[in-house]
């Protein structure tokens, strides 16, 4: 689960670079092209002068002085794509920034909610680029790809001990194009070699299932624009399976596109109820009102200081004008609009702008801090533990952070070390002798190579395992007390 | 000593921000005015025909929409200001910066080694401006200002809870204005109130001093425009005293003007030997040549990390056409030459741009590798160790950095804690019970505030002591050696 996760999130890290936290305006339902919204915006803009005489002077002089004098060969076009850098900069909204060409280009597909590509989840795994797992109904899917392969070369280029991102961007091509892919399965001795031809994908953003008692969880990881689409489908699916309550999960969301969300949020806010306002520069509110229903089920959403922009608006309006429990961590905190503009420039790159902030229905700007959820619940230290340094044994006296690292693991799995600050004390040994029972390992108290390992491997399953994860486990547990409360009224 | 030392390059940082590892070329032996250089490099700038109509084009639709779309109101000139902070960022080298008017003003009176104020080197102590000493002949030595004065206020504005900078920006000012300055003196218990008429006031770049044996030591601190002159006359000083070897200090010097290191060097490097070679774009070399003489006395130059740019030429010069044996660390690795513009751009800002790489005699490029000393001598640990936290005392079994702390402490002080990797052990109590002792403290084992702060108080008088300045007295035992062989060749 978490490890499907965390290889699906490196994905999609690898996919969308730095458009992470990131958030669009459409100012209507309908989404056409690239530039979201921001055409009433421009006509402003269509007839400024541009760069005023000492602009342009100061602005040419400083790239003169640089070309003519730097102790190296520099290319003007860097100059250029430097300065509109450091514009952006100066204003120091970490969410106004420029985008060349290529990254424009990544960042678009993230917001579109697809790439062009074979179609396979991949994650980073002892240097090899293994498969998490094909997506359904892609080009690696149909050519017979599976989980667990691990991925040699592309097209003679081998991929071995490449960065993830660097291995992806070898993977992907253009619509049309083939990519021979040579692969090593576990159960063949010599690698196979598939010819995938490449074609556009959907990114998975909504996965959905039912737990017991009929209660449904849907993970919504982005909100691109074909995300409402997706959620909607498996919402109508799981009320058709006799859903009796529903927990929404959007920890570690980045957030997405603002039409998206509200028309998520519509899904669950009365009809006429506010969803989000956005205010402009000057304080001009754009009030979205719910064109949906509310739902007679129990809802909770989970969120965790991940969850950001969309998915904070999608919180702040489930929260208050839908009732809705939220459980997790305080979120991110990021409560401004932002809208690319990408024609302007001409050469494909984009500027992406904040034009706004947005408020929650009560009028809240959760900017920098975020939304409280109504039940605070962390997930347990050892999610977010370091792996253990093989090279040394850890033993009876040793002081340092892999201890550390040892003795959460060993805490989180009930071996009560009896201290967790990184010194190995006589409880810590008892700790290790009774782990190495377990695992019929040499007991001898002494974290080897072969010890870390096996502590690891149990750590991961323990992860796995939904029983484990506390804010899940809370948030179903929220919905299973409403449930009772609105059974025993009735 | 260091405290003094630690002090003065505090109110240096203070007034030169980010100035430092800054290495200036000088064409000439002359230094006219403001802009080091440069003028036959501008001759092929004037024509230049600045910004391209694309270009132009480019920077000036993105500050357009910036300026129209942003939701807050900004400055074009700010804007302006950003992109050329960012042509400068898109060279990726951090010594090639665009400096505002104020932080310009700064970086010239840093190189000038000379500022207008009232002359009072300043630390900062429990939230207050204490005066370390007032610079000889200043004003604010001449008005009575005395060390361990605390600055309470400057013209009725309270200096207290200020940043250093932000204090120092308070005291300094015009020529000719007077600074009421509002002191606590511990011996009185009244403040007293100074009015002090600001004047330049020259910064002491070179501190020199006769050791025993007739060995001379010479710190140089930065390479100011002054501070040739300054050095020529504590060399003569000291040879007129009959000095029989030279140490050299350059430890945290973060470089200074071409010109001046080039004049240093040559008072030890024969006649037509080579100082160092600037290499422009095109890879020719601009070789200077020694004008001087060597020394008859043997001579040890100090290093360390912090040693960069004309301090690491003055390494190499004196090393590879001197003979100099080099003590101490490797050095910081900056083998680039830098120029300023500030006339060009007509507002009192500047461009520092990198205009050319400069190699040793031997023609390496030490950029980013440094020089690496003959001998190797590294400070103690306990000259770089972190300040214990006194909120809450720490025992046995206490397992934390501020015990790692004091066990390094208590280590240079020869008590002996066992270990220094934070875990408070029988050992370390042992080793406190015997500091306490020593100090007629309470004898518990425990560190709390007070045995804290006497074992700080301790260290610093230790590390002030200049017997323990491991690479100082490496430094003279390497001068002692030579005396000792010359001598023995007579």
């Amino acid at each position: 689960m978490l490890k499907k996760r965390t290889a699906l999130l490196l994905m999609v890290a690898a996919m969308i670079c730095g458009s992470l936290l990131t958030f669009f305006l459409s100012s209507g339902n309908s989404y056409a092209g690239q530039a979201v919204g921001g055409e009433g915006l421009l006509a402003s803009i269509t007839n400024s002068a541009g760069l005023k005489k000492e602009e342009a002077q100061k602005i040419g002089t400083a790239l003169d002085l640089i070309e003519g004098n730097y102790y190296k060969d520099i290319d003007r076009s860097i100059l250029v794509d430097g300065a509109i850098n450091g514009m952006m900069e100066s204003l120091s909204d970490p969410y106004s920034t420029y985008m060349g060409q290529e990254t424009a280009q990544k960042f678009e597909e993230s917001i579109e909610g697809s790439f062009s590509g074979i179609g396979a989840e991949v994650s980073l795994k002892d240097g090899n680029v293994v498969v998490v797992s094909p997506i359904k109904g892609s080009p690696a899917e149909k050519a017979g790809i599976r989980s667990q392969d691990i991925l040699l070369s592309v097209n003679g280029e081998s991929l071995k001990g490449l960065e993830l991102n660097h291995a992806v961007s070898k993977i992907r091509g253009v619509k049309g194009t083939t990519a021979k892919v040579k692969v090593k399965r576990e159960s063949v001795s010599d690698p196979i070699e598939f010819a995938i031809v490449r074609d556009d994908v959907d990114l998975e953003t909504v996965n959905a299932r039912m737990e017991k008692d009929g209660i449904g969880v849907i993970e919504i990881t982005q909100f691109s624009l074909n995300t409402a689409d997706r959620f909607m489908a498996e919402l109508s699916k799981l009320e058709k399976q006799g859903m009796k309550g529903l927990v929404i999960d959007v920890r570690n969301n980045p957030g997405g596109v603002l039409a998206v969300v509200i028309d998520i949020a519509q899904q669950f806010v009365p009809k006429g109820e506010l969803i989000v306002q956005v205010e402009d520069k000057e304080g001009k509110r754009d009030k979205s009102l719910s064109k949906g229903s509310s739902k007679s089920y129990p809802i909770t959403l989970l969120m965790n200081k991940g969850s950001a922009s969309a998915s904070e608006i999608l919180a702040g309006a489930l929260q208050e004008s839908a009732g809705v429990i939220l459980v997790g961590e305080n979120s991110f905190g990021k409560g401004t609009v932002q809208t690319s503009f990408d024609k302007q420039l001409g050469d494909g790159s984009l500027l992406k702008i904040t034009i706004a902030k947005w408020l929650t229905p009560k009028g809240t700007w959760i900017h920098e801090k975020g939304i409280k959820p109504n039940i605070a619940v962390s997930q347990p230290d050892f999610f977010s533990v370091a792996p253990i340094n093989k090279k040394k044994s850890l033993q009876y006296n040793t002081n340092n952070e892999d201890v550390k690292s040892a003795q959460v693991m060993l805490n989180g799995l009930g071996f009560k070390p009896g201290r967790t600050d990184g010194y190995f004390d006589q409880a810590t040994e008892k700790s290790v002798k009774s782990f190495q029972t377990s695992k019929k390992l040499k007991v001898n108290g002494i974290i080897d190579a072969k010890t870390a390992e096996a502590l690891e491997n149990e750590l991961i399953k323990h992860i796995q395992d939904p029983l484990n994860d506390t804010q899940l486990k809370q948030g179903i547990a929220e919905v299973q007390k409403e449930m009772k409360a609105m059974a025993s009224k009735k």
